[in-house]
């Protein structure tokens, strides 16, 4: 899934004209976000890490060299000089885990042009899908405080790597793990699971489907009561959990996964307490976002835990974000793009923020990289050299990074619904820069990004 | 990424407690879409061909049954049992390209139980998105008869596996090609390139990017145009042609990325044209989906091609299907699950199709599998006992079956707005069997699917 060829035609043919021109200078790209969706206070960043892993293990294969031969579309010295081709620059990135906004750069690619521009297709894939669930995921925490939550998407999500990265993502923001095994193997995510329909549905009889479950499972069991009747089946999960008591065999949880979710969560609760077997915990999933985890509990349910799926994973409401990795500086001069709509600010940059006496961020200042101000600066030195410069934090630390700025957002950013926008300020010296590039090269008025 | 591992824990905790109990007859799942997204007509099926290439890999890997170990949720008995784990089953399935509605299952899987519930995940992961896409896709082509689209939408789709399932899905349905050289070389799709605005910003004059670019790549080059001014893009376009064709160097298309397209395209052509070289052409590209691209082309403008990515890719407008697999028959016996709002119809069924004397498709019957009657059957015996029935039929093979089924919609299903459903009753024989299985497991009335 890393192949070089996992881009886009055009980055080669571009390659192939830079290579016939002897173009090979440092460039900068950097990735950010032009707008944020209607529907998000703000961003959580994510994928960084899959990002330094393509970097690191790129390189073309001799049966890509020769596909890309076959195609007639190449010179045969450009296409050798792809045979050496690593990536040699240096990365600049927001961590993992960190919140951020519209125009503020997570990440820049400093290279040779031929390595820079090779990867923008792959860069953008995983930074822009990561980042989308990873933000989706933070405002399920937000709306669930102190709830376990499970990603249960895999099905649903867009081909497999994206049921990978999604269970990745949504971890990275503060779920408690997956139901998807294999992250659990390859990331160290804790694995969640319960049973499906089609496990009572094999069995005549309801009571017997729990009970060989229970049997299977001891102690773990999460026994899905919506099949038929969810509170006949409740009843029959406490004459069940009773009677295997003498066994020691305990029931952990059962699961509601149709209906009104809280109606239901109220009655089983009521049932199982009335049966003794208060212990027994409630567990929630079908079609669930955290607009509907938010109200579910603000009606009081008692619910302990979410499965939260589809909308999680694909980010319904909002399924891409507009993003970019734009050329800003080339062989020394800062460069941006005036298209229509699409202006971007031109030089390497970055982010400094600020934040109040309480502790919460108070507002961000987007200058230029080497500028000198107040404010925690947020791009740090990721690879030097085609070479990590830090050891990868991992993703506990990035949990543990994107616990944090989730408690350093301010108040109204929280809520789910639209707040007024955090505040981002554009420099002086990068106001400046971007009226120089456009004088030199000869630039229409009234196209400075809004 | 096809690792038996891309799974839900639950399948696993379920085979464990099927093991324990020596459950494993022969069980029918049956994959449908609930109900279609108010702005689909109708759907297209896709993703068989890695359904069917993921079932025939399926083994567990030494490393995956020791992580299994590890986890200390399964017995040592059951774990050597998955060692020789193979797909023995049976499929049943529409061939990729075929048109179809709500409650049709598309696939049904036939095999011992463990087998049929393990690749539930993985089933639903690939027939979901590619299903999804292609309908997305259909929608594109019906939008613009007789014009060039490419897939661009690498970069946007939920990471890797869907930039390369996109690209499937979207040539299956209609599409030119794609971007995605990848899939260029592993489907064999036509692969399309132009160049991106960091080429034109990497030099200092526009003019001059554009000539390396088409000394580069003669005969092929499609130029962006719109990095600063498009008009005065399209006039430097227009001296360059005139200068490389002493060359005999050939300019093809230039690319509108941003702007008001169908305006910009109008004035770009008009400068072509009175420049003499009517021979360039016009291709668009910019966030675009099925309506812009309808809308665009009602206008009138002159426009050969379109770049369609990030709305296609994730299908925006409806990021996922209501979509399930579901156990429908087991040990002999038809079942159903009757669980609020997502009640499923009982037993193996087959969908027939009727069409009018137009060729048009007129209606549709969902039947049970072995039901006599009128309609042709769209479900075929595509793998028995694990091995293919009949050669894959190819991708080539797929999109004209797809062609086929576009010419044969009903014209109001043609139409991107919401149009009247098409007809599908249900069998006199199937709602029989749905209330003798309610009967049989003491059912409670008023269940059945709407």
């Amino acid at each position: 899934m890393t192949g070089a060829l996992l881009t886009d035609l055009y980055q080669l043919t571009m390659l192939q004209a830079y290579y016939d021109s002897g173009m090979n200078a440092s460039a900068s790209f950097e990735f950010f976000v032009r707008n944020l969706p209607a529907q998000r206070n703000f961003l959580m960043a994510a994928g960084l890490e899959e990002v330094l892993a393509y970097l690191q293990g790129l390189r073309f294969e001799e049966e890509e060299l020769g596909w890309l031969a076959a195609s007639g579309r190449f010179s045969a010295a450009f296409l050798r000089s792809l045979e050496d081709l690593r990536f040699t620059g240096d990365v600049w990135a927001m961590p993992e885990g960190t919140v951020f906004f519209a125009d503020e750069p997570i990440l820049r690619v400093t290279a040779p042009m031929r390595e820079a521009q090779l990867v923008e297709s792959r860069v953008i894939n995983l930074l822009h899908y990561e980042t989308l669930v990873a933000s989706k995921a933070a405002r399920c925490v937000l709306a669930a405080p102190g709830k376990v939550l499970v990603d249960f998407g895999l099905r649903r999500a867009h081909a497999g790597e994206a049921g990978l990265l999604s269970a990745r993502a949504s971890y990275l923001a503060g779920f408690s793990g997956t139901a998807t095994v294999q992250a659990g193997m390859e990331y160290g995510i804790p694995v969640y699971g319960t049973m499906a329909h089609s496990y009572v549905q094999a069995y005549d009889d309801e009571a017997q489907a729990f009970e060989h479950f229970a049997r299977s499972q001891p102690g773990v069991t999460t026994l899905l009561i919506d099949t038929y009747d969810t509170e006949a089946a409740a009843r029959k999960v406490v004459e069940l959990a009773n009677r295997l008591a003498a066994d020691g065999i305990r029931i952990k949880a059962v699961r509601i996964d149709s209906g009104d979710l809280g109606e239901h969560a109220r009655q089983v609760r009521a049932i199982l307490d009335a049966g003794g077997v208060e212990e027994i915990g409630i567990f929630a999933s079908g079609g669930l976002d955290e607009n509907q985890v938010r109200d579910v509990l603000r009606s009081g349910a008692p619910i302990e835990g979410f499965g939260i799926g589809t909308r999680m994973n694909t980010s319904a409401d909002a399924p891409f974000l507009d993003c970019a990795y734009k050329l800003v500086e080339y062989a020394g001069l800062p460069r941006r793009k005036r298209s229509e709509g699409k202006a971007t600010w031109p030089g390497r940059k970055q982010v400094f923020r600020h934040f109040g006496a309480d502790g919460a961020m108070a507002r961000d200042t987007l200058g230029l990289h080497d500028e000198r101000g107040a404010g925690k600066p947020l791009l740090e030195l990721v690879m030097a050299g085609g070479r990590r410069e830090i050891a990868a934090p991992g993703l506990e630390a990035g949990r543990g990074h994107g616990r944090w700025q989730l408690a350093a957002l301010p108040a109204r950013l929280r809520a789910l619904d639209a707040a007024e926008p955090y505040d981002v300020e554009v420099s002086v010296a990068l106001k400046t820069l971007a009226r120089q590039v456009d004088t030199r090269s000869g630039a229409v008025a009234g196209t400075t990004p809004a």
